[in-house]
């Protein structure tokens, strides 16, 4: 099955990365088969859903510490028979992980924090990418990497889609026009 | 070597599919490890070198019909040790083709034309993703496919990047503010 | 009373050209104190009646043929007291115009005939401003007004509204991200 | 003389607000023939010129504390016999202030002090316009109008040019993708 026909049928709990989003952490980060992922929060699931499709057989550990959320994503991800995705209930700052990855992405309030001591599990070359709302989020994000002489970028995307027919073209008149800022960083 | 790093060093001849809009066609048809590829014009190769490092170890069949572009990409994929890439110095809509396609990505002239002849290159629930750079693209291709009852969707994205210091955030004044409309349709 | 704060008492019939367009019209086109301004289709008389704060002692004629729509303006330019525009209910395509305008601005299907019919109430150095909301719309207006030697230019603004907090600072995730096309062809 | 013919023929010395955010200020304020304008700094005076234009018999009073910029614009404004914008060359911070304005538009570092300094300048029901480059100015001023129970609202545009022809029809590739962000502030 498609990776985004099974998107369609995950619930949707707390708010999701959108495709347009999942697909400039895709291309700016080149993230390939056989590359481990460290994500958090995991929240509906769709990034580490999307990113485990890609990385087989490298695999997506993704921490969540809302067990209503983590639960959900783990039920469809049974459901669907994604095999290398493994959930962990617990919050990723008072987690221990010995794991070395290629990519950490995050999702998460206090991600500023989260990449001081995930800087140890991140590969030389790795990357993370930080998916962050708020202007607020994206200064905190970007000292903390800038301290630890990560490479950096900031980003956004307004995506429009348009109506096309043989009579009228016109973007559609309202939509979505704001999600995160999108922070890639990448150990040198 | 990270796909990103080898897209650097790679001569640009003809204009490149930006990281941005790559990112969309990954995202909106969930390309996928395994999957077959078909690809015209190669231009500068960046879509295809792309695309065959996250489907190995299916394969990227690339038409470009001007053998300075195609020599350009041939002699890069083979520095690189890419494999899974195969150009073909041919107009595609005058090559003779049998094999059939989980993914069609077209940059070209004459996308409404190729999209025509390659419908029965594509597999049942495999997609086109076609880049134009303008409105009379989009709308030529878009009636060539819906003849054809794909279920199809055109969209944009203005990508800005931020920059980001203790004291002074904003968007980067100028910079790159269109690129191209992208299709994505499906074979439904 | 501020002619902002009169708009928001308008009754809103057919849609209406929102300030972020008709700042765009003001700003391109210089209209000032003095100049007269012929309007077409009144709709809900948004342009109309910012036009008309801006122009007097100049005067604003605004073409209806829509007579509901039409009386509604007449009602609200009565009640507010707004004495420099005057509302014809006719289809402007068929009307009888000996005037000459400053500035003629056009939201209406066929705008195309209406510069052909209309170059000639428009003087020397004036603008027209047309507002398209589809692409084809769009391409008539510009080839009609490139065969009479106008100098134009077609714009598009994208308006977001940021929300800011001590702590959060981002644009509202959804809105308007579409009205329409802004062609500004000056008679040089 | 349209107001944007002048505007053509003034020199650049620091960088100027352009028409699109110009038009802004005009369309979410409602200014109108007869305001009395308080702007600072004057910068090139695109601003103040435009504004001069439509508040006739109205009139701008401009504090810039440059004085080779205030001298620029001075020398332009007898030029094009402009009279009723009067440059003072001053820092408004020290200035001593008692006339009354009905908007006063900023475009200056500190304009959370200015604002704090020329509440008393403004009428009820008038207008800050504050335009700010960077997203910590807009939070700081936005503090500052809050704490004083402005309703304030805060927006940015994004306006991109099309090429239009009868074959090919898109947004101009590469252009201005920010400028300033707007802060709209009324005196309830």
């Amino acid at each position: 099955m498609n990776v985004i026909d099974i998107l369609k049928k995950i619930k949707r709990i707390p708010q999701v990365i959108l495709p347009k989003d999942i697909g400039l952490i895709i291309a700016y980060t080149g993230v390939s088969p056989g590359w481990n992922v460290l994500d958090s929060g995991t929240g509906s699931g769709f990034l580490a859903i999307f990113l485990a499709n890609i990385v087989k057989p490298g695999k997506v550990i993704s921490y969540e510490k809302n067990k209503e959320y983590a639960e959900n994503v783990i039920e469809h991800i049974k459901k669907f028979k994604i095999e290398n995705i493994e959930i962990r209930i617990e919050n990723i700052l008072k987690a221990e992980i010995t794991e070395k990855f290629d990519l950490i992405t995050l999702d998460m309030k206090g991600a500023e924090a989260a990449v001081k001591k995930l800087n140890e599990n991140l590969k030389s070359n790795g990357f993370f990418a930080v998916y962050s709302p708020h202007i607020e989020q994206v200064k905190a994000v970007r000292s903390a990497l800038e301290k630890m002489n990560y490479e950096t970028k900031t980003i956004e995307n307004i995506v429009r889609e348009w109506k096309v027919t043989s009579k009228y073209t016109h973007p559609r008149p309202s939509g979505i026009i704001h999600t995160g800022f999108i922070t890639i960083a990448r150990k040198v």
